[in-house]
């Protein structure tokens, strides 16, 4: 593998393992075992590798969030597709725990990150109309607007607030599958009765 | 005032507006014109001004979500009450700007700040309870005990998810109060008529 391929892949995991605030080129040549020199060779800097990052994340979680149309979705669709979701967003978990200080360092990354956001709502938004029309969902045009808003809002802060609720001995796994069961419980109220009892069963499947 | 008093109110000030990361004990010193010397003669290290700040953080915001009964609560309470709650965090905002780093560098903070959601879940759960025996609010037990969790986490990430979305001269006290609707929102689909109308009346008043 080419070095600057290697550095993408080491600063990924290190950004991942150890927080981005704590990790420099520096510790990044490091841990390759190469100089400081040829790092800036390929890279010019840390926000240069974070943006070619960040660069990689965006055409993974664009390629999730562009849904096809299905003529049939179950809770068990969703359960797996929200699942799709969330591997991407741990792959590239240090641009979420560290949001906004990223944001307000990092212009570009600021305005791609913006778009990503509206389009995690208006993907969600189209789901969810897609069940209005199979007839599983049922809720007025405001309750869906607002639903779609706070799925995006959860799928970007899920990873920090399991960090902040859960016990740092549980599962990883399982903090994923909490989360997108607390998404799927959302929409829950307005399932038709059939929809709801297989997403009760999915939860006891996958949460005990 | 004294110095030990005037470290702590130009530390959370200097952190609010530069974020935590950004600023250095020297940093502060030379914001007071003292010299470093002088402020380690009051705090050892910048986590404990930061431990100080916390523990300030948590007495208010334990005061306000120790909720009083009352006998009847309207959607202009609850907006109200939500403001207090906002307020807080407004006050303390770098604690939740950098809050996973912050709980992952500081034991204690962890603790008390997972104690501190704990209590915002609880909190947020006896107020909908309020409201189904005031029979205000309908739904069942399962949508009730998520819909809490769900407004403990809005109100935690709200400011976060804020930064995030909206552009950058869209007003701060706008920013909060979309929050705050969109977490009365949530509850939204199980309200009573009138109180729905009383609702969307406020958010007129509020968001344009």
């Amino acid at each position: 593998m080419e070095t600057k391929e290697r550095i993408l892949l080491t600063a990924l995991r290190l950004f991942n393992e150890e927080g981005e605030p704590n990790v420099t080129t520096n510790h990044i040549a490091d841990e390759m075992d190469i100089s400081p020199g040829n790092l800036y060779y390929h890279y010019k800097s840390k926000n240069d590798i974070i943006w070619q990052l960040f660069l990689r994340y965006e055409i993974k979680i664009k390629e999730v969030l562009t849904i096809p149309d299905v003529e049939n979705t179950t809770m068990k669709d969703m359960w797996l597709y929200l699942n799709l979701v969330f591997d991407v967003i741990v792959e590239y978990r240090f641009l979420y725990r560290n949001l906004i200080q990223l944001m307000n360092r990092i212009e570009f990354l600021k305005r791609h990150f913006r778009r990503i956001l509206a389009l995690k709502s208006q993907t969600a938004l189209d789901i969810l109309k897609q069940l209005q029309s199979l007839k599983i969902l049922k809720a007025d045009a405001a309750t869906c607007a607002n639903l779609a808003d706070q799925i995006a809002l959860t799928a970007t802060f899920w990873l920090n607030y399991s960090v902040a609720i859960f016990d740092d001995s549980f599962d990883e796994q399982k903090k994923l599958s909490h989360g997108i069961f607390h998404i799927l419980q959302m929409i829950s109220p307005f399932l038709d009765k059939q929809q709801k009892d297989l997403l009760d069963q999915l939860s006891r499947e996958f949460l005990t």
